[in-house]
């Protein structure tokens, strides 16, 4: 390979890891050129899975490591106890200039301060930030901070809008980058002081990365009129788990209608091709994961539930995020 | 009518009023008896439509006013000019021990400040909170608040709990009372410290009102395992409005997936009988609407949207509040 990109992937993380770690390096390295893998886990286990794939040997090396963080850990005891762990080590290769970008599924909470205590901050920024994609009417909306930070400063807010437009210029190339903060009503004089300073901010100040919205509130969303949402990382987490929530509640009321009589059964059935369209867009393995942001190189977290198309896209979205120099374009436009 | 309860109500807020407000009470008062209605607003427009209805004559009196107050005013200019409004009179009317009760369609923020005008907190109750009906597996969750108050403290959230409990039983009187906190997470170390604190209060006094449940995810709100969520006015209205727009987001996806094809067309005939039932089930009209609880009589506030159907719902919880003695049940729990 042509000094490819590196990618270090820890292989022991989340449900039925490493297999369905192995399977998605498999999709997503057939999909793509010039991508190497630096693989960390159990030697053992990764060869047994690995020989039986298609991924050539030239793109990946297994860097054998005993210890794995369970999703039972707590952070500090994970960062005390783990350093000769999967997680450890791969995000330890970031910081050897070693690999490019980092992708696990494991502890969510593990992963972000292991990556705190050994990656530098962006200058210039304070506090990192959890970024997920979300889907809209027109595409794909990027959220945070999700959870990283339950209580932010206007300063916190200003910083995640630009690392949330970067994101979604470097996903997105073709779309130009909205940013809104999430509020409780959409008038000038709604919310709290930090908030309403946040607005201020980002009102006077005009930038070449993103054209400020104002406020949305959580019912606009999924309108598709903005692509970026900057709230703390609580109010993020609570509206991210409500809305999965209520996806869920429907689904399961909608599945019980159709099941309650004969009739319902045969119209699902005539009903599956739609119904495939309709689920292949709201496909959560699309989105999948999270991306933590303002530190200087990039985190990826792919979800601990999802299967090897989960995982291969969040390989991609990786990928994206180095080939588009994610970390560059926040360095150049932060204020 | 033997001593009946008396609903004050305000005929002039939201849309197609007063039509919609006369329809529904025509609609409840045909499904109940001994209920008298003070009806606020102009009395050339209302007797007109309430000439053509099967209210009876001895069942409401019509009092006019001119005024009313638009959904575009703010709260304190909604306050200051508003004293010879529909909204204000009809409140006015539970100061003077005329009505028991007050339902309006109208503009919420000027109805939660007239009302914090005019009416007295329940003793030691610091702030009133807004709350609302919100459908989950098993039945139905208070949740509040849901925006009167941006920022709460400890106390405020534990007056939630009980005012939130006292209105499940109220409006539930079957089912048992089960309150969370909304949180981040589950474990008992997550979240800031008024939510820990809250937490920390309600888990040492046990009380004869509810089950303490500890704190809830939002993804677990719909699960129905408990049935009062208690949270500060910001994150509940974020929370709510972003149910509310997945929603929407999904129906309409469906909507467009089911009509996309010949197939889904046919398929979307044969389902009419399945989807009514879940439409019926999810059927925003009959959780419609908020009641602010604190104050020392009931106030209930009708969506400014919803049709005859919604404001006749309305109209049944101000009549169940009322017979169940709702605000005696927050006076004798609350510590």
């Amino acid at each position: 390979m042509n000094n490819p990109i590196k990618i270090a992937v820890d292989a022991m993380g989340g449900e039925n890891s490493p297999l369905k770690v192995i399977k998605g390096i498999e999709i997503h390295s057939s999909n793509t050129q010039n991508v190497f893998y630096n693989i960390f886990g159990n030697k053992h286990v990764i060869d047994s899975i690995i020989k039986n794939t298609k991924i050539s040997k030239n793109n990946y090396q297994i860097v054998h490591t005993e210890n794995s963080i369970a999703d039972t850990d707590s952070p500090l005891s994970a960062a005390k106890k783990g350093k000769d762990s999967s997680m450890w080590l791969s995000i330890e290769s970031l910081k050897k200039n070693e690999s490019d970008a980092i992708v696990s599924a494991g502890n969510t909470g593990a992963l972000f301060v292991i990556a705190k205590l050994n990656l530098k901050m962006i200058e210039k920024i304070d506090k990192p930030a959890l970024s997920a994609l979300w889907p809209n009417k027109n595409g794909m909306n990027i959220v945070l901070d999700l959870g990283a930070n339950l209580e932010c400063n206007e300063k916190n807010l200003v910083d995640f809008s630009f690392m949330g437009a970067a994101l979604h210029k470097s996903l997105f190339e073709n779309e130009d980058a909205k940013v809104a903060i999430l509020n409780i009503g959409s008038e000038e004089l709604k919310g709290n002081s930090v908030i309403k300073n946040t607005f201020q901010i980002l009102n006077e100040k005009k930038n070449p990365l993103f054209e400020f919205k104002g406020y949305i509130e959580g019912n606009h969303i999924m309108d598709g009129n903005v692509n970026v949402i900057v709230t703390d990382g609580f109010t993020g987490n609570i509206a991210l788990k409500t809305a999965e929530g209520t996806a869920n509640f429907i689904s399961s009321e909608l599945k019980s209608a159709y099941s309650s009589s004969f009739l319902g059964k045969i119209s699902a059935l005539l009903n599956i091709k739609n119904l495939k369209n309709f689920k292949k867009k709201l496909d959560p393995r699309l989105y999948n994961g999270a991306i933590l942001l303002g530190l200087d190189k990039p985190v990826i977290k792919s979800h601990g539930s999802t299967d090897e198309i989960g995982f291969a896209n969040s390989l991609k979205v990786c990928e994206k995020i180095i080939k588009s120099n994610l970390i560059d374009k926040i360095k150049k436009n932060i204020i």
